[in-house]
Protein backbone atom coordinates (compact mmCIF):
# COMPACT_ATOMS: atom_id res chain seq x y z
CA UNK A 1 0.00 0.00 0.00
CA UNK A 2 1.89 3.41 -0.69
CA UNK A 3 2.07 5.97 1.56
CA UNK A 4 1.30 9.90 -0.14
CA UNK A 5 3.12 12.61 1.78
CA UNK A 6 1.20 15.92 0.34
CA UNK A 7 2.32 19.53 0.39
CA UNK A 8 -0.28 21.94 1.70
CA UNK A 9 -1.27 25.31 1.82
CA UNK A 10 -4.04 26.72 3.20
CA UNK A 11 -5.40 30.66 3.95
CA UNK A 12 -6.21 29.78 7.76
CA UNK A 13 -8.61 32.83 8.14
CA UNK A 14 -11.61 30.84 7.95
CA UNK A 15 -10.38 26.73 9.59
CA UNK A 16 -10.67 26.32 13.08
CA UNK A 17 -7.30 25.72 13.15
CA UNK A 18 -5.53 22.52 11.65
CA UNK A 19 -6.89 19.63 13.79
CA UNK A 20 -9.97 17.84 13.22
CA UNK A 21 -11.59 17.86 16.73
CA UNK A 22 -13.54 15.47 17.72
CA UNK A 23 -17.22 15.60 19.72
CA UNK A 24 -17.28 13.81 23.10
CA UNK A 25 -18.38 10.73 21.39
CA UNK A 26 -15.48 10.44 19.65
CA UNK A 27 -16.89 11.39 15.98
CA UNK A 28 -15.41 14.16 14.28
CA UNK A 29 -17.68 16.86 15.07
CA UNK A 30 -19.21 17.98 11.65
CA UNK A 31 -19.93 21.86 12.35
CA UNK A 32 -16.41 22.67 13.31
CA UNK A 33 -14.37 23.27 9.66
CA UNK A 34 -10.58 22.55 10.11
CA UNK A 35 -7.72 22.07 7.70
CA UNK A 36 -7.33 18.60 8.16
CA UNK A 37 -11.14 17.55 8.49
CA UNK A 38 -11.72 19.61 4.82
CA UNK A 39 -8.41 17.76 3.26
CA UNK A 40 -9.15 14.53 4.73
CA UNK A 41 -13.06 14.82 3.55
CA UNK A 42 -11.48 15.43 -0.46
CA UNK A 43 -8.56 12.96 -0.08
CA UNK A 44 -11.28 10.44 1.14
CA UNK A 45 -13.30 11.38 -1.95
CA UNK A 46 -10.23 11.03 -4.40
CA UNK A 47 -9.00 7.94 -3.39
CA UNK A 48 -12.48 6.34 -2.52
CA UNK A 49 -11.39 4.84 0.92
CA UNK A 50 -11.55 6.20 3.96
CA UNK A 51 -8.12 6.95 4.82
CA UNK A 52 -6.36 8.81 7.68
CA UNK A 53 -4.91 11.84 7.26
CA UNK A 54 -1.78 13.08 9.54
CA UNK A 55 -0.59 16.60 9.83
CA UNK A 56 3.17 17.43 10.59
CA UNK A 57 1.53 20.95 12.40
CA UNK A 58 -1.38 21.39 14.04
CA UNK A 59 -1.77 24.91 13.30
CA UNK A 60 -4.01 27.41 15.32
CA UNK A 61 -6.87 28.91 13.71
CA UNK A 62 -6.30 31.65 12.09
CA UNK A 63 -2.88 30.62 11.04
CA UNK A 64 -1.74 30.08 7.19
CA UNK A 65 0.16 27.71 5.97
CA UNK A 66 2.21 27.62 2.64
CA UNK A 67 4.09 24.05 3.30
CA UNK A 68 2.40 22.45 6.02
CA UNK A 69 2.59 18.32 5.39
CA UNK A 70 0.31 15.73 5.83
CA UNK A 71 0.47 12.35 5.03
CA UNK A 72 -1.71 9.23 4.10
CA UNK A 73 -1.74 5.64 2.95
CA UNK A 74 -4.44 4.06 0.99
CA UNK A 75 -4.38 1.02 -1.61
CA UNK A 76 -4.92 2.98 -4.50
CA UNK A 77 -1.23 3.52 -6.92
CA UNK A 78 -1.60 6.97 -8.61
CA UNK A 79 0.29 9.54 -10.57
CA UNK A 80 1.40 12.05 -7.56
CA UNK A 81 0.20 14.84 -10.29
CA UNK A 82 -2.99 13.73 -11.00
CA UNK A 83 -3.26 12.79 -7.46
CA UNK A 84 -2.62 16.51 -6.48
CA UNK A 85 -5.15 17.91 -9.53
CA UNK A 86 -7.93 15.42 -8.43
CA UNK A 87 -8.22 16.75 -4.98
CA UNK A 88 -7.65 19.57 -5.61
CA UNK A 89 -10.66 19.22 -7.90
CA UNK A 90 -12.33 18.44 -4.92
CA UNK A 91 -10.85 21.37 -2.13
CA UNK A 92 -12.87 24.57 -1.59
CA UNK A 93 -10.71 27.36 -2.51
CA UNK A 94 -8.99 28.52 0.74
CA UNK A 95 -7.01 25.41 0.44
CA UNK A 96 -4.69 23.75 -2.08
CA UNK A 97 -2.09 20.89 -2.27
CA UNK A 98 0.88 21.82 -4.45
CA UNK A 99 2.74 18.65 -4.78
CA UNK A 100 2.50 15.18 -3.82
CA UNK A 101 4.95 12.95 -2.87
CA UNK A 102 5.46 8.83 -2.54
CA UNK A 103 7.33 7.98 0.63
CA UNK A 104 8.03 5.01 2.70
CA UNK A 105 5.31 3.11 4.39
CA UNK A 106 6.82 3.89 8.18
CA UNK A 107 6.54 7.91 6.71
CA UNK A 108 5.60 10.50 9.96
CA UNK A 109 5.19 13.71 8.90
CA UNK A 110 5.74 14.69 12.70
CA UNK A 111 8.72 12.66 13.84
CA UNK A 112 10.85 12.45 10.59
CA UNK A 113 10.68 16.09 9.78
CA UNK A 114 14.15 17.49 9.86
CA UNK A 115 12.96 21.51 10.32
CA UNK A 116 10.33 23.55 10.19
CA UNK A 117 10.28 27.62 8.89
CA UNK A 118 7.78 30.20 9.96
CA UNK A 119 6.84 33.51 8.77
CA UNK A 120 5.39 36.30 11.08
CA UNK A 121 4.41 39.02 8.90
CA UNK A 122 3.92 42.66 10.95
CA UNK A 123 2.75 46.10 10.11
CA UNK A 124 3.04 49.44 11.85
CA UNK A 125 1.97 52.94 11.63
CA UNK A 126 -0.60 55.50 12.81
CA UNK A 127 -2.21 55.99 8.95
CA UNK A 128 -2.56 59.14 7.69
CA UNK A 129 -0.74 61.92 10.57
CA UNK A 130 1.43 58.85 11.21
CA UNK A 131 2.30 57.04 7.80
CA UNK A 132 0.54 54.58 5.87
CA UNK A 133 -2.69 53.12 6.81
CA UNK A 134 -2.97 49.77 8.46
CA UNK A 135 -2.78 47.10 5.67
CA UNK A 136 -6.49 46.68 3.79
CA UNK A 137 -5.96 43.89 1.71
CA UNK A 138 -3.68 42.04 3.82
CA UNK A 139 -5.69 42.57 7.14
CA UNK A 140 -6.04 38.56 7.08
CA UNK A 141 -2.60 38.02 6.60
CA UNK A 142 -0.54 40.64 8.86
CA UNK A 143 -0.43 41.98 12.48
CA UNK A 144 -0.56 45.56 12.34
CA UNK A 145 0.23 47.97 15.32
CA UNK A 146 0.57 51.42 15.76
CA UNK A 147 4.11 51.70 17.31
CA UNK A 148 7.15 52.26 15.39
CA UNK A 149 9.39 49.39 14.89
CA UNK A 150 13.10 49.58 14.38
CA UNK A 151 13.73 46.64 12.22
CA UNK A 152 17.26 46.66 12.43
CA UNK A 153 17.17 46.90 16.67
CA UNK A 154 14.34 43.40 16.31
CA UNK A 155 17.25 41.43 14.37
CA UNK A 156 19.72 42.24 16.50
CA UNK A 157 17.81 40.67 19.34
CA UNK A 158 16.70 37.71 17.23
CA UNK A 159 20.60 36.60 16.34
CA UNK A 160 20.34 35.59 19.99
CA UNK A 161 17.51 33.10 19.87
CA UNK A 162 19.70 30.99 16.79
CA UNK A 163 21.01 28.22 18.89
CA UNK A 164 20.13 25.42 21.20
CA UNK A 165 18.17 27.25 24.09
CA UNK A 166 15.18 26.30 26.61
CA UNK A 167 12.65 27.73 25.32
CA UNK A 168 10.25 27.64 28.30
CA UNK A 169 9.69 31.41 28.17
CA UNK A 170 8.65 31.59 24.58
CA UNK A 171 5.73 28.75 25.20
CA UNK A 172 1.94 28.91 26.95
CA UNK A 173 2.26 28.08 30.58
CA UNK A 174 0.84 24.73 31.32
CA UNK A 175 2.04 23.30 28.20
CA UNK A 176 2.98 19.36 28.45
CA UNK A 177 5.99 18.80 26.41
CA UNK A 178 8.48 16.86 28.14
CA UNK A 179 11.23 18.96 27.43
CA UNK A 180 11.31 22.93 26.46
CA UNK A 181 14.83 22.40 24.75
CA UNK A 182 14.69 23.64 20.94
CA UNK A 183 17.25 24.43 18.03
CA UNK A 184 16.49 27.81 16.32
CA UNK A 185 18.61 28.11 12.94
CA UNK A 186 17.63 31.06 11.86
CA UNK A 187 15.50 34.17 12.88
CA UNK A 188 15.68 37.38 11.10
CA UNK A 189 13.72 40.33 10.72
CA UNK A 190 13.50 41.12 7.58
CA UNK A 191 12.11 45.16 6.42
CA UNK A 192 9.83 44.15 3.32
CA UNK A 193 8.64 47.36 2.36
CA UNK A 194 8.61 50.95 4.58
CA UNK A 195 6.89 50.30 7.76
CA UNK A 196 6.54 46.39 6.88
CA UNK A 197 8.78 43.76 8.36
CA UNK A 198 8.57 39.61 8.16
CA UNK A 199 10.38 37.50 10.93
CA UNK A 200 11.44 34.35 9.67
CA UNK A 201 11.55 31.94 12.05
CA UNK A 202 13.78 28.22 11.19
CA UNK A 203 14.06 25.55 13.88
CA UNK A 204 13.71 21.84 14.39
CA UNK A 205 10.94 21.78 16.55
CA UNK A 206 8.59 24.53 17.92
CA UNK A 207 6.74 24.79 20.77
CA UNK A 208 3.12 25.92 21.36
CA UNK A 209 2.75 29.32 20.56
CA UNK A 210 6.70 29.81 20.23
CA UNK A 211 6.53 32.14 17.55
CA UNK A 212 3.97 34.15 18.24
CA UNK A 213 5.46 34.93 21.57
CA UNK A 214 9.13 35.55 19.73
CA UNK A 215 7.16 38.04 17.29
CA UNK A 216 5.62 39.96 20.67
CA UNK A 217 8.83 39.86 22.18
CA UNK A 218 10.73 40.90 19.08
CA UNK A 219 8.00 43.61 18.81
CA UNK A 220 8.71 44.96 22.71
CA UNK A 221 12.44 45.23 21.64
CA UNK A 222 11.59 47.09 18.36
CA UNK A 223 9.22 49.65 19.92
CA UNK A 224 11.98 50.38 22.73
CA UNK A 225 10.75 48.74 25.77
CA UNK A 226 13.32 46.03 26.07
CA UNK A 227 16.70 46.44 24.57
CA UNK A 228 18.28 43.90 22.01
CA UNK A 229 20.13 42.26 24.77
CA UNK A 230 16.73 40.74 26.80
CA UNK A 231 16.85 37.91 25.18
CA UNK A 232 19.47 36.69 26.82
CA UNK A 233 17.70 37.29 30.40
CA UNK A 234 14.58 36.09 29.28
CA UNK A 235 15.78 33.02 27.81
CA UNK A 236 17.58 32.39 31.17
CA UNK A 237 14.98 32.95 33.34
CA UNK A 238 12.55 30.12 32.17
CA UNK A 239 9.72 32.03 32.65
CA UNK A 240 6.69 32.82 30.46
CA UNK A 241 5.84 36.11 31.81
CA UNK A 242 9.41 37.60 31.12
CA UNK A 243 8.52 37.14 27.35
CA UNK A 244 6.36 39.99 25.14
CA UNK A 245 2.52 38.86 24.13
CA UNK A 246 1.43 36.28 22.42
CA UNK A 247 0.89 37.89 18.52
CA UNK A 248 -2.62 37.01 17.23
CA UNK A 249 -2.31 34.24 14.28
CA UNK A 250 -3.19 36.30 11.46
CA UNK A 251 0.31 37.40 11.08
CA UNK A 252 2.30 33.46 11.42
CA UNK A 253 2.37 31.30 8.14
CA UNK A 254 3.81 27.55 8.17
CA UNK A 255 6.65 28.19 5.18
CA UNK A 256 8.34 24.51 4.58
CA UNK A 257 8.91 21.62 6.29
CA UNK A 258 12.26 19.97 5.54
CA UNK A 259 12.16 15.91 5.87
CA UNK A 260 15.16 13.35 4.81
CA UNK A 261 15.95 13.02 0.82
CA UNK A 262 13.87 9.59 0.44
CA UNK B 1 -19.42 75.34 4.85
CA UNK B 2 -16.05 73.59 3.67
CA UNK B 3 -16.07 71.14 1.01
CA UNK B 4 -13.74 68.25 1.91
CA UNK B 5 -12.61 65.56 -0.85
CA UNK B 6 -11.80 61.77 1.03
CA UNK B 7 -9.38 59.66 -0.73
CA UNK B 8 -10.86 56.15 -0.04
CA UNK B 9 -9.56 52.63 -0.27
CA UNK B 10 -11.99 49.76 0.19
CA UNK B 11 -11.41 45.81 -0.67
CA UNK B 12 -14.71 45.32 -2.76
CA UNK B 13 -14.95 41.93 -1.55
CA UNK B 14 -18.00 42.45 0.79
CA UNK B 15 -19.17 45.26 -0.98
CA UNK B 16 -22.51 45.54 -3.55
CA UNK B 17 -20.29 47.96 -4.87
CA UNK B 18 -20.11 52.16 -4.74
CA UNK B 19 -23.50 53.15 -4.95
CA UNK B 20 -25.86 53.02 -2.48
CA UNK B 21 -29.04 51.26 -3.69
CA UNK B 22 -32.45 52.86 -2.68
CA UNK B 23 -35.78 50.46 -2.09
CA UNK B 24 -38.84 51.18 -4.30
CA UNK B 25 -39.76 54.35 -1.71
CA UNK B 26 -36.47 56.05 -2.45
CA UNK B 27 -35.09 55.23 1.53
CA UNK B 28 -31.66 53.72 1.67
CA UNK B 29 -32.15 50.29 1.90
CA UNK B 30 -30.22 49.16 5.00
CA UNK B 31 -30.04 45.47 4.00
CA UNK B 32 -27.82 46.52 0.63
CA UNK B 33 -23.61 47.30 1.99
CA UNK B 34 -22.53 49.53 -0.23
CA UNK B 35 -19.41 51.23 -0.15
CA UNK B 36 -21.04 54.98 -0.35
CA UNK B 37 -23.62 53.74 2.09
CA UNK B 38 -20.67 52.76 4.86
CA UNK B 39 -18.94 55.51 4.01
CA UNK B 40 -21.26 58.11 4.47
CA UNK B 41 -22.79 56.70 8.02
CA UNK B 42 -19.11 56.94 8.93
CA UNK B 43 -19.11 60.45 7.85
CA UNK B 44 -22.15 61.41 9.53
CA UNK B 45 -21.14 60.22 12.82
CA UNK B 46 -17.92 61.75 12.41
CA UNK B 47 -19.24 65.40 11.44
CA UNK B 48 -22.78 64.88 13.00
CA UNK B 49 -24.47 66.00 10.55
CA UNK B 50 -26.70 64.38 7.60
CA UNK B 51 -24.56 65.03 4.80
CA UNK B 52 -24.53 62.92 1.36
CA UNK B 53 -21.41 61.50 -0.10
CA UNK B 54 -20.63 61.53 -3.54
CA UNK B 55 -18.25 59.01 -5.52
CA UNK B 56 -16.35 59.71 -8.39
CA UNK B 57 -16.47 56.34 -9.94
CA UNK B 58 -19.30 53.66 -8.91
CA UNK B 59 -17.59 50.68 -8.54
CA UNK B 60 -19.11 47.71 -9.34
CA UNK B 61 -20.07 44.97 -6.75
CA UNK B 62 -16.39 43.09 -5.87
CA UNK B 63 -14.52 45.94 -7.42
CA UNK B 64 -11.42 47.04 -5.27
CA UNK B 65 -10.48 50.63 -4.74
CA UNK B 66 -6.87 52.21 -3.34
CA UNK B 67 -8.23 55.89 -5.17
CA UNK B 68 -11.68 56.12 -4.76
CA UNK B 69 -12.64 59.84 -4.54
CA UNK B 70 -15.27 60.93 -2.41
CA UNK B 71 -16.93 64.44 -1.27
CA UNK B 72 -19.33 66.09 0.98
CA UNK B 73 -20.32 69.61 2.56
CA UNK B 74 -20.86 70.32 6.11
CA UNK B 75 -21.14 72.80 8.37
CA UNK B 76 -18.08 71.75 10.85
CA UNK B 77 -14.46 73.38 9.76
CA UNK B 78 -11.98 70.49 11.02
CA UNK B 79 -8.43 69.56 10.15
CA UNK B 80 -8.04 67.50 7.39
CA UNK B 81 -6.10 64.86 9.13
CA UNK B 82 -7.95 65.16 11.93
CA UNK B 83 -11.13 64.23 10.26
CA UNK B 84 -9.44 61.12 8.43
CA UNK B 85 -8.65 60.01 11.79
CA UNK B 86 -11.93 60.00 13.22
CA UNK B 87 -14.04 59.09 9.79
CA UNK B 88 -11.54 55.44 9.42
CA UNK B 89 -12.52 54.99 13.55
CA UNK B 90 -15.80 54.67 12.95
CA UNK B 91 -15.12 52.82 9.29
CA UNK B 92 -15.00 48.57 9.20
CA UNK B 93 -12.03 47.26 8.64
CA UNK B 94 -12.43 46.67 4.90
CA UNK B 95 -12.30 50.53 4.08
CA UNK B 96 -10.09 53.19 4.77
CA UNK B 97 -9.71 56.65 4.13
CA UNK B 98 -6.29 57.19 3.19
CA UNK B 99 -6.46 61.40 2.74
CA UNK B 100 -8.70 64.25 3.53
CA UNK B 101 -8.25 67.34 1.17
CA UNK B 102 -10.11 70.78 1.30
CA UNK B 103 -11.85 72.00 -1.91
CA UNK B 104 -13.76 74.40 -3.41
CA UNK B 105 -17.48 74.47 -2.55
CA UNK B 106 -18.46 73.62 -6.06
CA UNK B 107 -16.24 70.78 -6.33
CA UNK B 108 -17.86 67.76 -8.27
CA UNK B 109 -15.72 64.69 -7.45
CA UNK B 110 -17.53 63.29 -10.91
CA UNK B 111 -17.02 66.28 -13.55
CA UNK B 112 -13.75 67.49 -12.16
CA UNK B 113 -12.00 64.22 -12.44
CA UNK B 114 -9.23 64.57 -15.35
CA UNK B 115 -8.25 61.20 -15.79
CA UNK B 116 -8.57 57.89 -14.02
CA UNK B 117 -6.27 54.97 -13.47
CA UNK B 118 -6.95 51.43 -13.16
CA UNK B 119 -5.24 47.79 -12.40
CA UNK B 120 -6.51 44.63 -13.52
CA UNK B 121 -4.57 41.41 -12.16
CA UNK B 122 -4.07 38.15 -13.42
CA UNK B 123 -3.11 35.11 -12.62
CA UNK B 124 -2.60 31.50 -14.78
CA UNK B 125 -1.61 28.16 -15.14
CA UNK B 126 -3.29 24.57 -13.85
CA UNK B 127 -0.88 24.07 -11.06
CA UNK B 128 0.87 20.83 -9.93
CA UNK B 129 1.74 19.93 -13.81
CA UNK B 130 1.33 23.51 -15.55
CA UNK B 131 3.05 25.71 -13.15
CA UNK B 132 1.83 26.90 -10.03
CA UNK B 133 -1.39 26.88 -8.52
CA UNK B 134 -4.48 29.72 -8.51
CA UNK B 135 -3.78 32.40 -6.30
CA UNK B 136 -4.65 31.69 -2.75
CA UNK B 137 -4.40 34.48 -0.35
CA UNK B 138 -4.58 36.49 -3.58
CA UNK B 139 -8.02 35.16 -4.78
CA UNK B 140 -10.32 38.19 -4.05
CA UNK B 141 -7.85 40.39 -5.73
CA UNK B 142 -7.09 38.50 -8.84
CA UNK B 143 -8.40 36.83 -11.38
CA UNK B 144 -6.62 33.53 -12.36
CA UNK B 145 -7.35 31.36 -15.51
CA UNK B 146 -5.66 27.97 -16.74
CA UNK B 147 -4.65 29.43 -20.37
CA UNK B 148 -0.85 30.16 -20.58
CA UNK B 149 -0.71 33.86 -21.48
CA UNK B 150 1.80 35.83 -23.44
CA UNK B 151 1.96 39.01 -21.58
CA UNK B 152 4.20 40.70 -24.43
CA UNK B 153 1.59 39.97 -27.05
CA UNK B 154 -0.89 41.40 -25.09
CA UNK B 155 1.01 44.83 -24.63
CA UNK B 156 1.45 44.75 -28.08
CA UNK B 157 -2.63 44.94 -28.46
CA UNK B 158 -3.10 47.08 -25.45
CA UNK B 159 -1.16 50.09 -26.62
CA UNK B 160 -3.09 49.93 -30.03
CA UNK B 161 -5.94 50.87 -27.35
CA UNK B 162 -4.06 54.53 -26.77
CA UNK B 163 -5.80 57.15 -27.94
CA UNK B 164 -9.13 58.66 -28.57
CA UNK B 165 -11.20 56.10 -30.19
CA UNK B 166 -14.74 55.10 -30.08
CA UNK B 167 -14.97 52.47 -27.28
CA UNK B 168 -18.64 51.23 -27.96
CA UNK B 169 -17.04 47.89 -28.72
CA UNK B 170 -15.92 47.77 -24.94
CA UNK B 171 -18.73 48.41 -23.39
CA UNK B 172 -22.01 46.56 -22.11
CA UNK B 173 -25.09 46.80 -24.88
CA UNK B 174 -27.55 49.21 -24.07
CA UNK B 175 -25.81 51.59 -21.77
CA UNK B 176 -26.97 54.62 -22.22
CA UNK B 177 -24.42 57.30 -21.76
CA UNK B 178 -24.68 59.74 -25.02
CA UNK B 179 -20.66 59.23 -26.55
CA UNK B 180 -18.83 55.95 -26.31
CA UNK B 181 -15.73 58.25 -27.78
CA UNK B 182 -12.90 58.28 -24.79
CA UNK B 183 -9.40 59.12 -24.72
CA UNK B 184 -6.84 56.16 -23.31
CA UNK B 185 -3.61 58.02 -22.23
CA UNK B 186 -1.84 54.66 -21.02
CA UNK B 187 -2.67 51.47 -21.07
CA UNK B 188 0.38 48.83 -20.57
CA UNK B 189 0.29 44.79 -19.23
CA UNK B 190 3.63 44.17 -17.24
CA UNK B 191 4.64 41.10 -16.00
CA UNK B 192 5.07 41.16 -12.50
CA UNK B 193 5.43 37.79 -11.16
CA UNK B 194 6.14 34.39 -12.99
CA UNK B 195 2.75 33.41 -14.41
CA UNK B 196 1.00 36.82 -13.04
CA UNK B 197 0.69 40.23 -14.54
CA UNK B 198 -0.89 43.41 -14.18
CA UNK B 199 -3.20 45.47 -17.11
CA UNK B 200 -2.86 49.15 -16.01
CA UNK B 201 -5.15 51.58 -17.94
CA UNK B 202 -5.84 55.20 -17.36
CA UNK B 203 -7.62 57.70 -19.46
CA UNK B 204 -9.99 60.72 -19.35
CA UNK B 205 -13.30 58.37 -18.44
CA UNK B 206 -14.62 54.92 -18.74
CA UNK B 207 -17.95 53.22 -20.10
CA UNK B 208 -19.43 50.71 -18.25
CA UNK B 209 -17.59 47.53 -17.54
CA UNK B 210 -14.75 48.95 -19.98
CA UNK B 211 -11.27 48.02 -17.95
CA UNK B 212 -13.27 44.62 -17.63
CA UNK B 213 -13.94 43.59 -21.47
CA UNK B 214 -10.49 45.48 -22.66
CA UNK B 215 -8.73 42.37 -20.00
CA UNK B 216 -10.97 39.89 -21.52
CA UNK B 217 -10.18 40.81 -24.73
CA UNK B 218 -6.59 41.01 -23.93
CA UNK B 219 -6.49 37.53 -22.55
CA UNK B 220 -7.80 36.51 -25.94
CA UNK B 221 -5.17 37.99 -27.61
CA UNK B 222 -2.52 36.47 -24.58
CA UNK B 223 -3.69 32.94 -24.99
CA UNK B 224 -3.24 33.13 -28.66
CA UNK B 225 -7.21 33.26 -30.04
CA UNK B 226 -7.05 36.62 -31.64
CA UNK B 227 -3.84 38.22 -33.19
CA UNK B 228 -2.77 41.73 -31.46
CA UNK B 229 -3.24 43.93 -34.55
CA UNK B 230 -6.93 42.79 -34.44
CA UNK B 231 -7.78 45.69 -32.08
CA UNK B 232 -8.02 47.88 -34.76
CA UNK B 233 -11.26 46.18 -36.08
CA UNK B 234 -12.54 45.42 -32.82
CA UNK B 235 -12.36 49.16 -32.28
CA UNK B 236 -13.98 50.05 -35.87
CA UNK B 237 -17.08 47.36 -35.46
CA UNK B 238 -18.19 49.32 -32.70
CA UNK B 239 -20.32 46.19 -31.85
CA UNK B 240 -19.83 44.62 -28.25
CA UNK B 241 -19.65 40.61 -29.87
CA UNK B 242 -16.23 41.14 -31.59
CA UNK B 243 -14.05 42.16 -27.81
CA UNK B 244 -13.77 39.68 -24.96
CA UNK B 245 -15.90 38.10 -22.28
CA UNK B 246 -15.98 40.96 -19.32
CA UNK B 247 -13.73 39.51 -16.85
CA UNK B 248 -15.20 39.47 -13.30
CA UNK B 249 -14.69 41.65 -10.82
CA UNK B 250 -12.05 40.96 -8.27
CA UNK B 251 -9.21 41.31 -10.61
CA UNK B 252 -9.70 45.02 -10.89
CA UNK B 253 -9.13 47.94 -8.53
CA UNK B 254 -9.29 51.22 -8.73
CA UNK B 255 -5.77 53.07 -8.29
CA UNK B 256 -5.89 56.77 -8.69
CA UNK B 257 -8.72 59.64 -9.95
CA UNK B 258 -6.62 63.00 -11.20
CA UNK B 259 -7.93 66.68 -10.35
CA UNK B 260 -7.09 69.42 -10.97
CA UNK B 261 -4.80 71.59 -8.69
CA UNK B 262 -6.43 73.50 -6.10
Amino acid sequence: MPRYRLTVAYDGTNFHGWQKQCTAGGDAAVDIRTAQGVLEQAVRETVREPVNVLGASRTDAGVHAVGQAAAFTCDSEMDTDRLCAAINARLPDDMQVRRADIVSADFSPISDAIAKGYRYRIAWGRGVRGGPPRPLFGRFTTFWTPYDLDAARMNLAARQLVGEHDFASFTRVGQERESTVRTIHDCRVVASRPRRLHIHVAGDGFLYNMVRIIAGTLIEIGRGKLEPDAIEGILAATDRSGAGATLPPQGLCLMWIKYPEA
